[in-house]
């Protein structure tokens, strides 16, 4: 039991990891902890236009995990156009460190779910990238593009760095958001 | 598409509904959004301690919705003697007015977890209820009783508060934290 509650103890401070989105309304940086909820819920809702059956809990549980690693490597915005490879061997060691807390029977099956969202190769895999990389993008749609312009990211970018996941795990979501980007540029919501 | 991406939207006011206690470390309040992620991980670490066989999936996603009716009543601390069941009404009507955002066949089945945590008849909500109780606990129990303190909260409080709900979803955590509880006492942790 104890190794249980250092394990949540430990999750506490992914409350602390800042993100560059702000949530609406609000004068602060979202956390990867609050951010790892709304996806997963996203995810829910969104399950009716999964485009093949998916095991919607895994894809929850996945969401619920997958940016642990960030409590030893911070955030990084996935604009960035280097280091990809060097951070996520980063965040392996880190969530390796951090399920290693638990009993093996518990840290297993979370690293296993860890790795499958890194992976990407299974539908649920995939639906939950899509969930994942379209979240920023809906508050950004949803407050005059706060990220785009404050970090000055271009609408190519945005749609050259999201698209592809988001259009291969959840094509329908891809068709909404590809319109709504269209309109937010000639808004000049995007900076750059 | 778009019913779906108005709910998830109205979720992010969850965000800035703050809870008594602080997140380790931290110099700010603890949201209910990241609560609802932290417990919903507690959940997935305590099953094997459940003392009945529970479908965890189910007992995550009630964790994932159970606060949403706060974005319209706001977080109120567990400890409080009165008011609790005309504030149970509000957020029933909270509940329906946001999962009502989206379609109806998604609206259903979210609104039915939301009430089988609320009403607690099943082991999946009683196991939830456990977690969901004992988070904010185990916070306190290492950051010094920070919220029993500024919040004048006894320790026979907590107990006739906590005991109860944590000790019939998941014995094996009561066992635990009631001597956690009593060696905090010895240290002066509580207020009144």
């Amino acid at each position: 039991m104890q190794q249980i509650i250092d394990f949540i103890l430990e999750l506490d401070k992914l409350k602390g990891v800042t993100r560059k989105t702000r949530p609406l309304g609000l004068d602060r940086q979202e956390n990867s902890a609050e951010h790892s909820w709304q996806i997963a819920l996203l995810a829910m809702s969104l399950a009716p236009y999964a485009p093949a059956p998916v095991d919607i809990n895994r894809v929850v549980a996945m969401l619920l995990v997958h940016d642990i690693g960030e409590i030893d490597t911070g955030d990084t915005l996935v604009y960035i156009e280097h280091g990809w490879e060097e951070r996520k061997a980063a965040e392996l060691i880190a969530v390796k460190r951090i399920f290693g807390l638990l009993p093996t029977e518990q840290a297993t099956p979370l690293l296993a779910l860890w790795q499958e969202f890194e992976t990407g190769e299974t539908a649920e895999a995939r639906f939950a990238s899509a969930a994942d990389r379209a979240m920023p993008a809906l508050l950004n749609l949803a407050n005059g593009g706060q990220s785009w312009r404050e970090n000055g990211i271009s609408h190519a970018r945005v749609v050259q760095r999201i698209g592809p996941p988001i259009a291969a795990g959840c094509p329908a979501l891809w068709t909404y958001m590809a319109a709504r980007l269209d309109a937010a540029r000639e808004q000049g919501w995007f900076g750059a």
